[in-house]
């Protein structure tokens, strides 16, 4: 069998091993800084900023998922821990009972700016500022690729909707 | 507080919410290829994976640490299951007995040789069959710069060791 396997290149594999190093170790830094500072992991943080800026604050479970990475189960369970916490609270959707709305609190809304800067500054020191602004881009064609094969439906946002253009620069 | 920090651009935020939505389904669907085809977590299979090319196929488990991007308590845990399982020995290093060594077992090979061709077809599919050749030396420098922040210590190979330098091109 792996006489016909095509092994990754040198050079392919160097490229490899450090993606997989990112994605392991860019969670942890992101959790440590959100659970210090707000008592929240990177993906609930996630999870509020989203109702935070949707319309009325309110989303249908579904979309939230979608907006967050994550399958319907596992949204389900971070989002009753947080409306334990009175960060959120769940209905069901008047348009469609079948359907179950999630909104943001006050105090939801009160911890996630209470922790923003913190998270804006740790993303800007650990991802950023490292790269120059044709990195940058380039990132965002390059994970916009590998999405393309990860998520080839484009069920989520961060490949199909809010991001599936480049944002236009300011023009002068 | 908010006054004083400097908010993501669009451009910056959109490279970064795909980052983000990067780190989160690689892992998800690397696990799921190596643990219908091995039962191991990508984890899992990069200890063995390690090992199985490290000389004699044994490492120091706070080397084999470095090599996985891991804590030591993180992969004391795992290398404990995969000694379970029969696929990993562990044993008190001769030259240094505060030190405990890893070795791979005769069925730990069996198994990584059994799960790599389908390994390297899942990254080959899902991420570097998306990306240009260009577009992988990019991801290189990239995630290079990335770890330099995530790992300022260089104390992990992805960051300081194996592949400190580009690999070098096969000359004609």
């Amino acid at each position: 069998m792996s006489d016909t396997t095509d092994w990754l290149t040198q050079e392919e594999s160097a490229a490899w091993v450090r993606l997989v190093a990112v994605a392991e170790l860019l969670p942890t830094a992101l959790d440590a800084q959100l659970g210090t500072d707000a008592g929240l992991t990177h993906f609930e943080y996630q999870v509020l900023m989203a109702l935070g800026e949707a319309p009325a604050r309110t989303m249908r479970m579904t979309t939230l998922a979608a907006g967050t990475n994550a399958t319907l189960p596992r949204l389900s369970h971070v989002v009753r821990r947080l409306e334990d916490r009175g960060l959120v609270h769940r209905f069901p959707c008047p348009e469609d009972r079948r359907a179950t709305n999630a909104t943001i609190t006050e105090a939801g809304i009160d911890l996630i700016e209470q922790a923003a800067p913190g998270h804006v500054e740790t993303v800007r020191r650990n991802v950023l500022d490292a790269l120059t602004p044709e990195q940058q881009r380039q990132l965002y064609d390059i994970a916009g690729a590998v999405l393309g094969r990860l998520d080839p439906e484009a069920r989520l946002d961060a490949t199909s909707c809010r991001f599936s253009q480049r944002p236009a620069r300011d023009t002068p």
